[in-house]
């Protein structure tokens, strides 16, 4: 009837603030979850004061700038134990880690609600390493692994959320994954990405498009070789 | 030498604060828009009070919460003209649209410069169209497309970027993509993903997982009929 009407050849359904309101909690944010679009996934390494290891998965990191380089990551209301971000509010410090096919299983284990005295790393199979560039743990079998420091937490007014945004201080890249433009393939290096709360994808690249300029026909970037 | 070890049979380069700094201004910038991971990429509609439209594509949109449902995106400093900033602070509302193979390049287009006189929706050879639950035009091109009313903004002090935050007020959604958990499977609608500054992606599922738990296996949750 009126809620419904055809686009691209598929009937399309809207959803308002009524059936949002009329959603049970868990279909509720399964949906809107899903609203955003695909996602980084990526585990986050931390410690506490005393070196205990934490390891969480977090769809929510996206880039905030280049110069200088930063990342922003989504926390839920520190109403509950937050181990993640009280680790990093307590050393400033954490690791953000690319996810491979091999290991998207044993990352979305991360998720359960272990005790503190638990190390997710050993919970879930993968081993923390460390590096010069930052004193929080990195996943060692993960393709692309980024070393950070806090620089601000912002609370979001409106939820009650918390933003931090870190400056990447280093970062391990697969060589055979870097272009002579500074365009890393992180398709190449393996790394997946994530729709929703709880679905991982393969990519496949359709292409890389050249600089836009208005009246100026679009090319096509070649791939490394 | 020292910079260099393996990691999952490849060799890792390390780059630190250091490097970023001597990196040339576009392959910084290329190198570190990588690093994140795979992205949501959607066109944001808008128009001004005279309802001149605006269309922009974005790959910094974050999920923040489900209840009340909003979503994040982050816009660059306001030194220069800002059509799509603009447009949201003057009319407090704006349209997210997922992209498809079939649009992408037409949305890549639209990251050109275009004059305020311009609208990209006509540039980029895309339609504009209206619901009632968003002000703002939506592309019609789009598999799923969102109206959302601003309710915060936040200036990071660190780099001067702006973080808009958005209330969904309604969703056209494909209505062969929705689970009867709530989960929209975003892969059949067709959107896409991208890394980088440029780069467009595909995806294939890997699995759906189920809720995890301390010492309980993992299962996956089955495809949609």
């Amino acid at each position: 009837p009126f809620l419904r009407f055809t686009s691209n050849f598929h009937a399309m359904q809207i959803f308002t603030t009524a059936e949002f309101q009329q959603m049970e909690r868990r279909y509720r944010a399964a949906f809107l979850n899903s609203l955003g679009g695909f996602k980084s996934v990526n585990l986050i390494g931390t410690q506490d004061e005393a070196g205990r290891t934490n390891l969480a998965i977090f769809n929510s990191i996206f880039h905030l700038g280049a110069n200088p380089p930063l990342l922003g990551m989504v926390l839920r209301p520190h109403t509950v134990e937050r181990h993640t971000l009280e680790n990093i509010l307590q050393t400033g410090a954490y690791t953000i880690n690319h996810i491979s096919e091999a290991i998207f299983r044993q990352a979305h284990q991360a998720s359960a609600a272990y005790d503190r005295e638990v190390s997710e790393f050993e919970a879930c199979g993968l081993t923390p390493t460390y590096r010069s560039f930052c004193p929080a743990p990195f996943v060692q079998e993960s393709p692309l692994q980024i070393g950070l420091k806090l620089v601000e937490k912002i609370d979001v007014q409106w939820n009650g959320t918390h933003i931090i945004i870190g400056e990447i201080t280093g970062v391990a890249v697969p060589e055979h994954c870097i272009g002579e433009d500074g365009f890393v393939d992180i398709e190449r290096a393996g790394s997946i990405t994530c729709s929703g709360l709880d679905a991982y994808h393969l990519t496949r690249r359709l292409a890389r498009l050249s600089y836009a300029k208005p009246g100026v026909p679009i090319t096509e970037i070649p791939q490394l070789p």
